[in-house]
């Protein structure tokens, strides 16, 4: 029994003096107040928002989703290598009742603000870099803002800077990086990505042949993590990308090593291509 | 009669008059020798395969295909965001069957030869383009490559440069442009693309929790829809990326004008992320 003791309290006191080196966890568990489960007719996608960057549109967001207001919205606009997009059906009473929002496309830094760098060479910014597992973008001091990468969840808006309520899209396809800062990032996809990318497509191709709406996706449920029943949760944690492990993988995978590589590719890295793992600590019962 | 013959007749004289410009017509038929139809347990797949840029690997892969050779083949590595990877079993008889294919990663240019420019501004070569409807890479007049984007079909291999057979990937995730020039490319997913991101992942997450291979995806068939029955075909028709409409949307596409843009984003065009447009002639029945 003493020993039991002594184990538990040598246990705290290794925690305890690791406390300033908290961030240096490979990985990071995620907070299920600020975690959704969308449940799509061929599987359950989950997803992290991001207050720390976009506070209002994560608070309208929640909000709807706590009220159920998505439950039996359609994917309506879905294009191949570019978006999913859903919402209630433009003009009709349940879209008038959502407030709009003022966009959230970047926010200011200053010489302290940081990030996990990943790139200076970037057509689009002057660096990219990743926090918090979400990919950024910035403009020396001035600015930062997310970027749009495939799994990026933002608010779709009207012609309007402000004009977002409650329609959203998904990326599934190579980042549409001019979208950067003209649209509000506020979540990514960190587990089930591959049904996002499996949601119906609105034409067969581009421009084309319309598929009737009675085909288009449903959303089953999106919830969230907080509201789901302890046994349906599904527990994910994401790679801390603010780690010495994490930064180490990077400059791995600027500097090829493995004999795979006989020629050695530029030292390029693209800040959508920078993989940020998650596991699986509990679910998916399928 | 008379009337029918001369309206014949002078459509016949505006063809041929329009020979010289063949080219500048917006959409291109696909060959159906050169067109693959894969089926999947979900879905039907069109891919245009390269032999312009990829002789022998097209040569030899359609071979392939014409005796049947992926047929009940399964995904057996599929990476979220990055490749679904088929082929025979590592060491069977059937994978040490096929002849050893030496690298078509990329080929010699001179002065003459040209494509349809993106981008002078690109990370990993001095331009990138559009040519026949594959995305290039070129560095200044010596040598160019087909890149790795989404929907790409490419030769798995080993660490030889030298060493690809049978095994084959398609890109489901952003592009991983610095496998351009040491794979070799051969081929694009023109339609279906959504079935390719549909497929089994093999783990659930990366790195974690391996998938039964028994609930790994297999391929129902592949074909040369030269070889599917007239009435089974899907008959596709991709954007000819050397017309002057295809030019016209470059522009447009890099110089964004609609309203949509109340801050215009810089004029930075991904070779990945300009869609070429595909339109079906005949077919899907589903």
């Amino acid at each position: 029994m003493l020993k039991k003791v002594l184990i538990l309290t040598s246990f705290l006191f290794i925690s305890a003096c690791g406390a300033d080196n908290a961030t240096d966890q490979q990985w990071r568990a995620l907070d299920v107040n600020n975690t959704l489960l969308l449940t799509l007719p061929h599987g359950k996608v989950v997803i992290e928002l991001a207050p720390q960057f976009s506070p209002k549109h994560v608070e309208q967001f929640s909000g709807l989703v706590k009220k159920s207001f998505f439950d039996g919205t359609k994917f309506y606009r879905v294009i191949d290598g570019f978006v999913a997009q859903a919402g209630p059906k433009d003009g009709s009473e349940k879209d008038k009742s959502v407030p709009i929002l003022a966009i959230e496309g970047k926010f200011a830094t200053d010489k302290n603000w940081s990030f996990t760098q990943v790139q200076t060479d970037d057509l689009f910014a002057s660096s990219t870099g990743l926090k918090n597992g979400f990919a950024l973008a910035r403009d020396n001091n001035e600015s930062a803002w997310l970027t749009h990468c495939p799994g990026t969840l933002a608010m779709a808006r009207g012609n309007e800077a402000d004009s977002a309520s409650s329609h959203f899209y998904f990326v599934i396809g190579q980042a549409p990086r001019y979208l950067d800062k003209i649209m509000t990032i506020f979540g990514r996809v960190v587990y089930g990505m591959e049904h996002i990318q499996a949601i119906q497509r609105t034409s067969v191709i581009e421009g084309e042949l319309a598929v009737d709406s009675r085909e288009h996706t449903p959303i089953v449920s999106m919830k969230l993590m907080s509201d789901v029943p302890k046994d349906e949760r599904i527990i994910i944690e994401v790679e801390n990308t603010e780690s010495t492990d994490f930064a180490e993988r990077l400059v791995k995978r600027r500097v090829r090593e493995h004999e795979f590589f006989y020629k050695k590719p530029p030292p390029v890295l693209d800040v959508c291509q920078v993989p940020v793992r998650s596991r699986l600590v509990i679910g998916d019962k399928g």
